[in-house]
């Protein structure tokens, strides 16, 4: 499926920070823990953004916000067609519903049923899609592709948009305003990466305020590393896939064309973290900070437990995003 | 045992907005968090204060640092020493760590595990009392009493003091101002309630903020309605306490005398929920809102859902602390 990048990619601070002024009445504040654990495990300061808090769960509430509100009119009217594994889908609902604008989504079949409940109940008109070659995205994404056709609706990419990149960019510097009451600079930014939009703009906003001070991480689940492996080679790489996954918010193939030409030139550094490691980190996050993680929001955990030595002495924030995970899947994953 | 009530309680508003001054660089401010399916139900607005996401995961640790900063020098550097079923232990724990204050606790031998690590990870002594009579509460009070005579400490009543409900006061502060983005006011506030010093403070602060248009209601376990009882009977009543409970930190069964003397004067109401509804709860607040609540922190909720009829159309406000539960519990009370 090809991607929606219909302007070039602003990266001047005020864009970014205008994009921030326009959601923010509409977005939560979420709050930034501290794990005194991982900080004693790195000898600094680990900060957690719980975006799991954020309306619908995950922070992608915030970019499809952003790209709706600067849909034109007629298209508003029209309403949009995406594709989603789940929580792209209840953030683009809920902002449809909240902008009175119609929505459709094609999840597919498998994704977590309280991800496709997230999304009915915010009124998303939902179409399951059965197939999964050449990946469950793509089918899903070719399905779409035919629906908006169909309906004359605007087709969105679920993570390949400029404006997606923009609205995304408001947790770092949500981050950035929290951190000056700690006054401390964030020295590591740790963010969960599946298309990459959340690591583009997180780069592009600390780039702009940060002076490049900050290392920006995108980490990854084996088997599902697009953005690492095309972060290494310099350009779009596609991972295997052929690895057993909890981790289904993050497991696009490949980056997104605009998300990688952004994390190019911001200098991104990569991590993959495995199963194991985040079954870990979905337990910590839950003993000691009392939050509720899917799999996927705890990859940015993960890293830091297993790679201590990487962030020692230092003040590190991690991404939290999402918490959408079905009752029966996190029994397995406390026990 | 007899309660800390050594000065008289001030109620001027000034005295609580300068407390919570006093200790707010240190706590945490926990976000206001909108839940969707229970604004349905009753027809209007459900917020849940997610105090469950405060420094030792509930609001106990405002009102112990709020004591601690205030203790004379003398006491400071002799230490103090004070029985508690879990979150109060590890507030004040984590309060004393933070203002170099020895701190010497008794808990119940039964307490959940993840409240006496949590006080241990704080550096606190803490000695687990095997004895249950006449309760578990008031045998380690008189444990707690002999140590502190044989420490020459200071001893601290888990909620009987004025200082503590002061303290926790900056809750229901907090969230007049979190409203003021809103722009709603708050109809109802439903406090979980033990001994009662939250929805103390709560009630003083809201009757000096929002001239008695707030209702606020405490929220007890069946069984364990000590306040309810003596806000029926004008007079401090015993509950039985031969229910099964799974909210251990509200199996007080009797009100602070000093909190039972405010809640009088300032026309607090009264709920009772059972243990059924109190799991309904604590699966809505997973499902929903991705937090962890331990049940004692959902009982406000559980109100809400039992009740609806009484809040219909308003605004309410429900304090959800704390958030610690055992993973093995937890993973009971979702299957």
């Amino acid at each position: 499926m090809t991607s929606a990048l219909a302007t070039e990619l602003p990266v001047e601070d005020g864009v970014l920070t205008g994009a921030f002024d326009q959601i923010r009445k509409y977005v939560r504040t979420t709050p930034l823990l501290r794990s005194d654990h991982l900080s004693q495990l790195i000898n600094g300061e680990v900060l957690v953004k719980a975006e799991s808090l954020q309306i619908t769960g995950a922070f992608k509430f915030r970019g499809a916000l952003y790209r709706l509100l600067n849909l034109p009119d007629k298209q508003k009217k029209q309403g949009v067609v995406a594709y989603s594994s789940g929580n792209f889908a209840a953030g683009l609902a809920a902002a449809g519903q909240l902008l009175g604008i119609p929505v459709h989504l094609v999840m597919p079949h498998d994704a977590p049923a309280t991800k496709i409940r997230n999304a009915r109940y915010h009124q998303a008109n939902v179409t399951l899609c059965h197939h999964c070659e050449p990946s469950r995205e793509e089918a899903a994404g070719n399905m779409a592709k035919a629906i908006a056709r169909s309906e004359c609706a605007t087709l969105l990419h679920p993570f390949d948009d400029h404006e997606l990149i923009i609205g995304q960019a408001s947790v770092a510097l949500e981050i950035q305003e929290q951190l000056r009451h700690w006054q401390k600079p964030c020295e590591h930014l740790l963010c969960p990466v599946g298309g990459g939009s959340l690591v583009a703009g997180s780069s592009l906003a600390l780039r702009a305020q940060s002076q490049g001070q900050t290392s920006v991480w995108a980490v990854e689940a084996e088997g599902y590393h697009g953005m690492n492996l095309s972060l290494q080679q310099g350009k779009r790489c596609r991972a295997s896939g052929n690895l057993p996954c909890d981790c289904d918010a993050l497991m696009a193939l490949e980056p997104g064309i605009a998300n990688l030409e952004v994390t190019l030139q911001t200098g991104v550094l990569g991590m993959t973290v495995n199963t194991k490691q985040v079954h870990n980190a979905v337990q910590l996050a839950f003993s000691e900070l009392n939050l509720v993680l899917e799999p996927s929001g705890a990859v940015g955990l993960a890293a830091i437990m297993k790679s201590p030595e990487r962030f020692y002495g230092k003040t590190v924030v991690t991404i939290a995003s999402g918490g959408n995970v079905d009752q029966q899947k996190f029994v397995e994953l406390l026990s």
